[in-house]
């Protein structure tokens, strides 16, 4: 938990948040994420700790995108905001991440800022580790074969996660591109058997565990086919966080227990948006709190839709934070002044 | 309007803003802000220029304050998200200002963050900026004396605001602190006559404008008498901006022409709370679009009701930002890093 007394502002770059991930090691920091989201959703309490739904502008000029906010409070405490932008054609056209992201930490003492911290690294690394809770819930504990259907960034942190929770052995890996596909297996920290194959059916024929997370196009999907998976399958449904955007037939979530990570979002903009509220099994946190009677559905067809929880940026900014500050890693500025006298705003002019 | 193109982050701390503010010229800057807030306000196209309703976390623990957000987006360039503390027992309590504020701007051509600005001066005077447009229309042309009920820290940027609008050659100043009614003439970056008085009645019994902004408690107002106005005054409430909170008694705002700047929040948590949707005059942009057809009210009473608008904010910012390359003031980091290869969020570790 990062120490909120301070009176400067730390920010901390993407530079700081690799050097922090790179000093606690990769695998022992994707580890803390998975610790962290399940701690959280297990000790979930509803009066103190609270998210809102994200709001944002979706826009189709200069190109297609959005900016949007996630805000989550630890009341008493701290409210996190995380803004996003997502911008699917900015990897091809302009060598840039769709994701960009920065989390804001904001003292609820006094409504400081204590911190803005680059979340670029740590959306790909905590939709990882909420992929994994899920899968280490309901994924058969012998899941050796991960099928990927998109090999983009978010893939890269699915198939990391992954292999924390399950003895991955072996990858099959999708991209409508063949050239993110063929370089997947030099973008991932750990060493694994990647064979790349030509379709999404080839790619979850084998598999134990699929992760979803593609750029389809809005109203372009389903990117999975409707036959074709082993019985038990888990999957991981990444890639839906806009509105039109899915990547699941909506007779493979029938016939599914669909876990949501926040209902109304996922409902609005998650493969639910194929479904109605009846047809959820239990969100992320019921699901944790109630593991034990949940892993009889590791011998049927389960999904998690991952459309990404607020309270997650939050605990991955303060774990980011708490070591840069033990690591004094990041620039420390008095970036909202303390006056002499709060009255007088024109009082350093 | 800023640089979008570099790939690096501004970051400008208060000490940058108000350098800016020192180098511009105080008077100018307020000069520059007041003409930024009429033209986009005139100019506005609500198919291009979109504000969302403000959301936020209340809370009464660790004590009673919010965090909210206030985002604004000029469809095909940016948006700028407003991060807001309020905390009314910042001033007493810890020293702090009860109102301290971040603006993010994010280039909507790949959702990247351009800048990060320190807002806390920046919404004091945006606030005066916003006061004096609308006084610039409904005030008397020779407007001399200016009742203040509240001297804080936006008391001294109405003040300055009301003075470049209006010859203002006397200010009649009560608070409920009489150390901060009496410190307010030291605070002010103009050389006026102040008559400290002892109660809000006197504040506005010779006043041709009136200003109000006062941290009254929820609850607890009006802080206005609901007579001894003289006839054509025009009044800016600016306190009003928590639901439960307002300032003037509802008689007062009945029989006055009320000009919300943005209606839906000001029917939540403006002087408007106390009023219906019919009851309201124009909004601010409908204001000054029409000025010539609203100078006939500058002889009957008129309310501003401030509750702050989104786009006061990304405008606030954008001038600072502009400033602040021209004068190579700030820090210019990567906050952002761009990788290499965009599907390798691992790349740097």
């Amino acid at each position: 938990m990062a120490d909120l007394g301070s009176n400067t502002t730390a920010v901390l770059t993407a530079a700081d948040v690799a050097a922090v991930v790179r000093s606690v090691g990769v695998d022992q920091f994707m580890d803390h994420m998975i610790e962290g989201v399940r701690e959280a959703a297990k000790g979930l309490d509803p009066e103190s700790t609270m998210t809102i739904e994200r709001g944002g502008f979706q826009y189709e000029k200069p190109s297609l995108g959005l900016v949007e906010w996630m805000p989550s409070m630890e009341l008493g405490r701290a409210v996190g905001i995380k803004t996003v932008g997502y911008h699917p054609s900015n990897p091809i056209q302009r060598g840039m991440p769709s994701v960009m992201a920065t989390t804001s930490i904001h003292d609820t003492a006094n409504g400081r800022l204590v911190a803005l911290v680059d979340a670029t690294l740590l959306t790909a690394i905590r939709t990882g580790a909420a992929s994994a809770v899920v899968t280490d819930v309901l994924a058969n504990e012998d899941s050796r074969t991960l099928g990927l259907v998109g090999c983009g960034a978010q893939a890269v942190t699915q198939a990391h996660a992954m292999s924390r929770v399950r003895p991955i052995d072996r990858i099959v890996a999708f991209d409508a591109d063949p050239n993110v596909a063929a370089s997947f297996a030099s973008r991932l920290p750990v060493s694994v058997r990647v064979d790349v194959v030509d379709s999404a059916a080839d790619a979850i024929v084998d598999a134990d565990i699929v992760c979803v997370a593609t750029t389809v196009d809005i109203g372009a999907g389903p990117v999975l086919p409707m036959f074709g998976l082993k019985a038990g399958v888990h999957i991981n449904a990444v890639g839906a966080d806009f509105p039109g955007k899915t990547e699941l037939p909506v007779e493979l979530l029938r016939n599914a227990l669909v876990i949501p990570d926040e209902v109304a979002q996922c409902l609005k903009e998650g493969e639910c948006q194929q479904l109605t509220e009846d047809d959820l099994g239990p969100t992320l946190p019921e699901l944790v709190q109630n593991a034990d009677s949940f892993t009889a559905w590791r011998e049927q067809l389960t999904v998690f839709d991952s459309t990404g929880w607020a309270l997650e940026d939050l605990i991955a900014a303060e774990i980011v934070l708490g070591h840069a500050t033990r690591l004094h890693i990041g620039i420390h500025t008095e970036l909202q002044h303390s006056p002499l006298d709060p009255y007088a705003p024109y009082e350093t002019i």
